[in-house]
């Protein structure tokens, strides 16, 4: 089956989700993924496009918010800074983290040749999880083109879920993990607008999991799983949402991503570089602004609880559909994860 | 019934209680109440003591954590920048800081004539819900000789729990909450050591809440609890602790706390001012200390999910068994909240 | 000689003073000083203004900076949340924190009788330095009663610095310090706007004062003044500003004043409570808000760098019109502290 | 002339430096450049090595502060939240950092074939300033056999000042900077250690500049050379120390190289990507640790201000030392930049 949380019955919280119940339901975001599976090679590339201008020209708000901090994300130090997102935002693999920057460097620097010569450098944003259970990750295999294929391969509609582009190799609670994404619609200013999660899943120790209203699963083959049960995947969570706010507030939001995980069972474990990146598309940063001031809109702070909500809500979810999407999994070395998809099943088949 | 979440078969996580499930299983640590029920008034006092002797001079390990910072504790700053804490905690309602305070701060003085004489000052820690519902906030009740009292009352042993000292008028999902504990035993270095919380719990939105393992919990009486349906409460949780830790390694044990709160359905409300503050009382500092270096110990970091997982877990249990210590409640101006445990209770006699 | 660091020829940078070359510059701001002098007490309170009306129902954008958190100021957890100033500034002495915090929410309370009971409470912010060489701190003289004369003293034009207010008992670089102001003038939009600074001084060791241009300022009694050398005093910057910026924004340039630390010898000594706390007047906050988003301005942030400028000359020049103002001082137990302006003078006497 | 601040006359702060006067003077920390001046191309890599044997394997303590975040700095998300350095430190241009992180991976992963099979990934640490101005960046020319060349060319004794490595192509105040060294003694515990600071100096407006004791320096071509007056550039410091601290103490050391900066009339501004990395190679972290708990050691706080004024003087001599070593430079597209030294000479002789 193919079907996501919702489907299965498994809701989280209240607040009714977008029509594709994914990060695209913010209009103007695209994803594309380039997997690759060769041989040991289990892994790749996932871009998400704020909108289709010249980023770097029209920077979007962004804010970062590292939960656990073993990890290895570049471009959040300037983000922490300027609140601007001047990039795509690649997802990858650890050691791949290089590839995808050049990657973005080399197509702001095609889109705007006076970068580094007459205005300021640029500041790529790659964030990351370890799929070296499930993939080679010395290979290093995935170059700049590859994450230029991404790129282009970034569409509007249905998010492609589960083991596909950077989620090709990853490992949730002990199941295969991987791509989930999740919205949700909020009712502001008179407007439909929305909120929406793309999860990279690569995070919590099997027997940790626990479903929404529900109960905790036990992993089926707990102890080939755990090894010596330490935490020690990551889970990247990109948040991006159409609703206007300032820095501070995109920021408080953004936090709430790590409550969404916590419901799940995840106390961000130790080796668990956990990292939740918001943007919004309603705030954009001219790079050739002229003027002194620039009117700009923030929310009524007494209206932020609803978007708090939706953060958490939406993350749970993007994390289970990410798990539901993914089928079992053989990678490196005969390393081989189950689908907790095929398990629940197999459970109510047999009750 | 008295009963905790425990007894209730509310099982949080899966590591073991230490014997009374309280922050007092830290040897040293000591709790005491002074509850201030007269008329409108419905407040109090809650001190929570390290070690039993002098805190100016032998100081103890602490971080802190905002996770949400609505709200008015003091004595943060300093914490952040020296991990010392060097006075008890106490809490009590927001507009009694300032009698804290001034109590913590001529204890200290009286203990250690030289301060502000012919050494630094002393840095009081005082946390603070708000008790506006079922108390007259106003009236600024509480006296430096309150705050004095409750610290007197401390002593180690089971905690009384609910309705007392600071927890006194506080509301918790829209039912009667107040003061809660619970602890985690961990083996670590051959030896069992500790990790305990007290948690004052005044957050949560009515209808919020879900239990362990379980379901969420429509509140008796949504409407009317609610109002306007934002967050408005907040939270402290202490955590102590007898596992030698270095600053870093007890901030990153006490941001887990978070993940606690969230699991019960909480997403850190923008009107909630969620605290934790963190101490060790196996790292001490000897405020006249001649030696250039002092020798201490921390923890190998690859056993700090146990106490991550211990944070989470007691903080989730601490607030439970909050709730299920207190009873329903009428407070200022005809303002009830119902008790959690007798609803429960209501319930399986239906079953 | 009154005259400040400016009319010593002691220019700090090249932006231009506002009219007062005080906080006062900013239109609305006021300031008010409460002195107290009797005995072995040298102390006081000093009350920043941010503007006329009802600060609680119409806030100012606001950040802080914890320069180095050896201090024990109140408020600033909340600030850091939600980038809204509620109540006028106090500044005071360490033990008397708790008088003042309780003197502003009262009185904020007799002006918003919701507070507490309809709506959210109040967050006093509360500044202080240890004057306890000068003073007698043990002794918590301050009022409620003298802080609300600080309030009612508050007005606009020319700042009284030196040994007044907060800064009676205040010593600096060893020599007498206390309260300075200053401002710089900047054209943005097409119209002169202002930032300006006062500060409560009670920082540096004595010999390691450095003068604009200049050369370090030798102490004339090191021995006796230094003690056992290390820094023992704080230094509170409040800067305000009618420049529209968000809340990132104005964080960033409050920062900067830990740059106009610097260049005057200060290293952000150990025991230094050092905190820089800014506000901006060009933006509010309707605590009664009913639309969804408000609408509201950002500075353009290549034109930022003005700001950083302004604030760092500005703390700079703050801080020596605080020594130039003060006078030789003798208080508590005979203790004594010389004028910096009296050496200076001597020593062009001499030249 | 060849020489630096000191012999010049220009003596920053009191203390005294150690024997090479560079960070070198650090027992066991080699620094190693390669430098490449080809055509247009004006750029290189700095290698800092903390200790001679397999940092993976036993990591040192660091702390990093982000002092402005407008740069592009990779590895300081884990730096923060672990306090471990596992790489050596290397330094370059703004669109090098890739290439010489994935040189750092490799050289890891070579000496630690389990890396990212059966333990964690590695965290490359990778520091830049962008010298678009006299090189060209856009050509992104430093590969990962120039980075391991400037690891292996990594020596002790006297540290290479000047147009070298990372520093060929950087601007500083409007002059030549590049790298520069320095260092302090300090006598704690008995024994005589050190700090030593690294600067890559590519930040300062022309016309800030200011010399302790001293004069602000006019700059030759000040319109030329300023085009429209922002800081554009970026300085990272990296500080090294043989004292044993806790991660806490390290990082509160570490913020005081901007005071450091903030004294050379810099004031941190909005282009510039400041960052301070320090690192103690007197507190290691072994990888495969099986105790629990490990004992070390920690700074008596009450002796901190000791290094607190080491890294602000070290840092400003640090800078200096660069600019005295760079010659003046013509670089990319005719763009050339003096040498603060040969113009202070000239002054000299017509004095």
């Amino acid at each position: 089956m193919g079907w996501g949380a919702r489907e299965r019955g498994l809701v989280c919280g209240t607040l009714p989700p977008g029509r594709l119940n994914a990060i695209t339901d913010v209009p103007g975001v695209r994803v594309g993924h380039r997997t690759l599976r060769e041989g040991e090679i289990n892994t790749g590339v996932t871009a998400i496009v704020p909108h289709d201008g010249n980023l770097y020209r029209r920077g979007v708000l962004a804010a970062s918010h590292v939960i656990n901090g073993f990890g290895k994300s570049v471009g959040l130090v300037q983000i922490d800074e300027l609140g601007v997102l001047e990039t795509p935002v690649l997802l990858t693999n650890t050691f791949s983290v290089a590839a995808c920057a050049e990657a973005l460097i080399r197509e702001a620097v095609e889109a705007n040749p006076d970068i580094g010569r007459t205005t300021a450098t640029v500041n790529p944003v790659v964030c990351e999880c370890n799929d070296g259970l499930l993939s080679d990750i010395q290979a290093m295999a995935v170059t700049e083109a590859h994450a230029k294929e991404a790129l282009r391969a970034a569409r509007a509609g249905a998010v492609e879920e589960g083991s596909v582009g950077a989620g090709t190799g990853m490992v949730c609670f002990g199941f295969k993990g991987g791509i989930g994404s999740a919205s949700r619609q909020l009712l502001l200013g008179g407007q439909t607008r929305h909120l929406g999660i793309i999860a990279l899943t690569n995070f919590g120790r099997p027997g940790d999991l626990v479903l929404p209203g529900g109960a905790r699963v036990p992993h089926p083959d707990h102890d080939r799983a755990t090894g010596d049960a330490t935490e020690k995947g990551s889970v990247i969570v990109v948040m991006a949402t159409d609703i206007a706010l300032d820095y501070r507030q995109l920021l408080r939001v953004t936090r709430r991503c790590g409550a969404g995980l916590a419901r799940l069972g995840a106390f961000w474990g130790h080796g668990s570089g956990d990292i939740a990146l918001g943007f919004s598309t309603a705030v954009e940063f001219d790079h050739d602004e002229t003027r002194d001031f620039v009117p700009t809109q923030r929310l009524n702070e007494a209206r932020i609880d609803l978007l708090f909500q939706a953060a958490a809500e939406a993350t749970t979810e993007a994390v289970l559909n990410a798990l539901f999407a993914a089928t079992a999994f053989e990678g490196r070395a005969g390393h081989a994860r189950p689908a907790l998809g095929a398990l629940l099943d197999a459970q109510d088949r047999h009750a």
